[in-house]
């Protein structure tokens, strides 16, 4: 992996069905725009409650991707 | 939002079904004495084995809800 | 000070003016229930944004009180 | 300990004996109005000095309690 | 909020003025070119000192957005 | 639990299902070789993406378990 | 800045009045006696209250100098 | 101590005494088995809670020790 | 440097020869696109091990630059 | 308090005893050199080991004073 | 990588030459009795001085191996 | 090391070479007015950006030594 150049941005993903669904929506939506996604790791879990339940789970976690042009 | 005030208290909720069910279920819990929840915040997850096996999650966060009487 | 026991809770102020005044509008509020406010410590600062602008800034910090009762 | 939810609360003790002492002398306190009391977690260590000398310790910790009601 | 995707950047403001005028004056620059700008959450406070003065504040926070074609 | 000593050693599994398989599978694995297997508490999730997608969780975490020939 | 050797102190601050002029009366009090002040860090937020309301500001900081001798 | 190799682990002692009882006693536990132990490190004290009084405390600390072979 | 905004964005250099070579060959990957480029602060040192040797390092470090426009 | 300046400086103070006496050597030495202590606050708690036992307590922290000139 | 657990120890390797070396040495010597050591993350550089020069690094890092028999 | 008494500061050394030099130029320098330097801990490492390349690094650090007068 020598000399190769990630950056690492951060993004929230939102699901009403749990944790693991935020981050995949989220993961697919930047896979849209961005090549190379190659890890993430998680920064926080937090979410918004609506009369007394869980309404949607919010996941901040940060994506690696090789940057282009770097060898 | 302006003026409002909002207090966090934490919790632990616990679960033998995963790490969601355990946040719903104390979330659920609370809500029978607190209103205006708002939002939650994954502290800490952990929790017990039993025979090599995960027998319940403990996850430890805290809840945010509006104070009654503050505009 | 010996033997006292203080609670420290943890509180969101917020304000459209500022840091100080958010934090001033949620002690005001809490000591209208809580006696024998005593110190603060600010844990986080965050706000909303609306059309480009800081529309409001929300303060997280713990208030300490001296327990009623504790000497 | 399935679906047991427990609240978790910070105290501050003190006491001119010792780290242990300022420990024991909130736990009792707070046990006066709390039941269920279950565990502690220790968050700081801190305290007042007076002509040279430590007059008294005041540590920070969480309390943590089983809720009424939950099963 | 399901299923939107927010990115957050970080951004360090300065001003000679206060802590909220480096926020706010970064916030108008990022909403000239970044639309749908939400919350911020600082990060860190510093400055530069001359002659014994506070010349002025540099305040490190991130910014959150929903990115656009996220539904 | 007077005088027992516990040793808590850092794993990471791996699961291309969720979090909570990543924890039972590792859990079981590790408890092949290790008695007294008592609690565990997750450090960061983490994981691999393949072509916009999440192929595998990876949960780092502690797991605690009773020492031998402690009382 | 080749080679040149910067050494921090950390300072609390106290104003009635705010975040800002706790800080820049630290300042211009360390001026008094240390020259090449160059930045500060902000470390804490907190202060005390009396009657309910704030009654001063205290802002631990760290500052930065250049020593004397260092090219 | 030029190219030595130390090896740390993480250990819970736990005593009804106090926290250096707690250290010490599970410090000698490890001494039975493991040569060169060299310094330690807390981590994290909690305990637990019998009937309003603390029943024992639970230190979470390093061992540090020159693994064998190492010169 | 008053009401200059600047950005700061997290990358991760990698190389085989050190931690100052990884970081090097990233900034100057990063100063083929960004302008301005004026400071940088590690995050994290890791690496890869081949056959018992480190085979890579890997940098994680944020970079600030001025963002164009800003006076 | 207002306007005062406290100044905080970092000890070590170590003690075969345990972390009080530490604590308090430490204190009572830097109270030979320095007015106005006036708090501490524990960094850390570490030690050594020799044979199998703690021969040494070290505790890190930092103290506080108030600067003589300051109101 | 599905299913493979992996393990971390903490290791803190010694140098009187860098922080490179002191990381490789300490790889090496591990790689003589564990098999498939994989990465490590640094968590802590310091050292020793003698006579107003540092005389050796010594760096805490954690090294990940996969274990034997998993997948 | 009984009843020793050491004072840890805070040093920032600057470098065109490397971290390890700005560590030992700041060391150096320390070690003209400070007698019984023993060890050092890095705190952070940043540095400066020119044209595209490093310019210099800056290694925040502690180092402690022994009061002069403790036993």
């Amino acid at each position: 992996m020598t000399n190769k150049v990630h950056k690492k941005i951060e993004l929230v993903g939102s699901s009403d069905k749990g944790i693991e669904d935020a981050l995949q929506s989220a993961v697919s939506f930047a896979g849209q725009t961005l090549r190379n996604l190659d890890w993430f790791e998680v920064v926080q879990v937090r979410g918004s409650i609506e009369n007394g339940k869980i309404s949607n789970y919010q996941v901040t976690f940060q994506v690696g991707f090789r940057m282009e042009g770097s060898s």
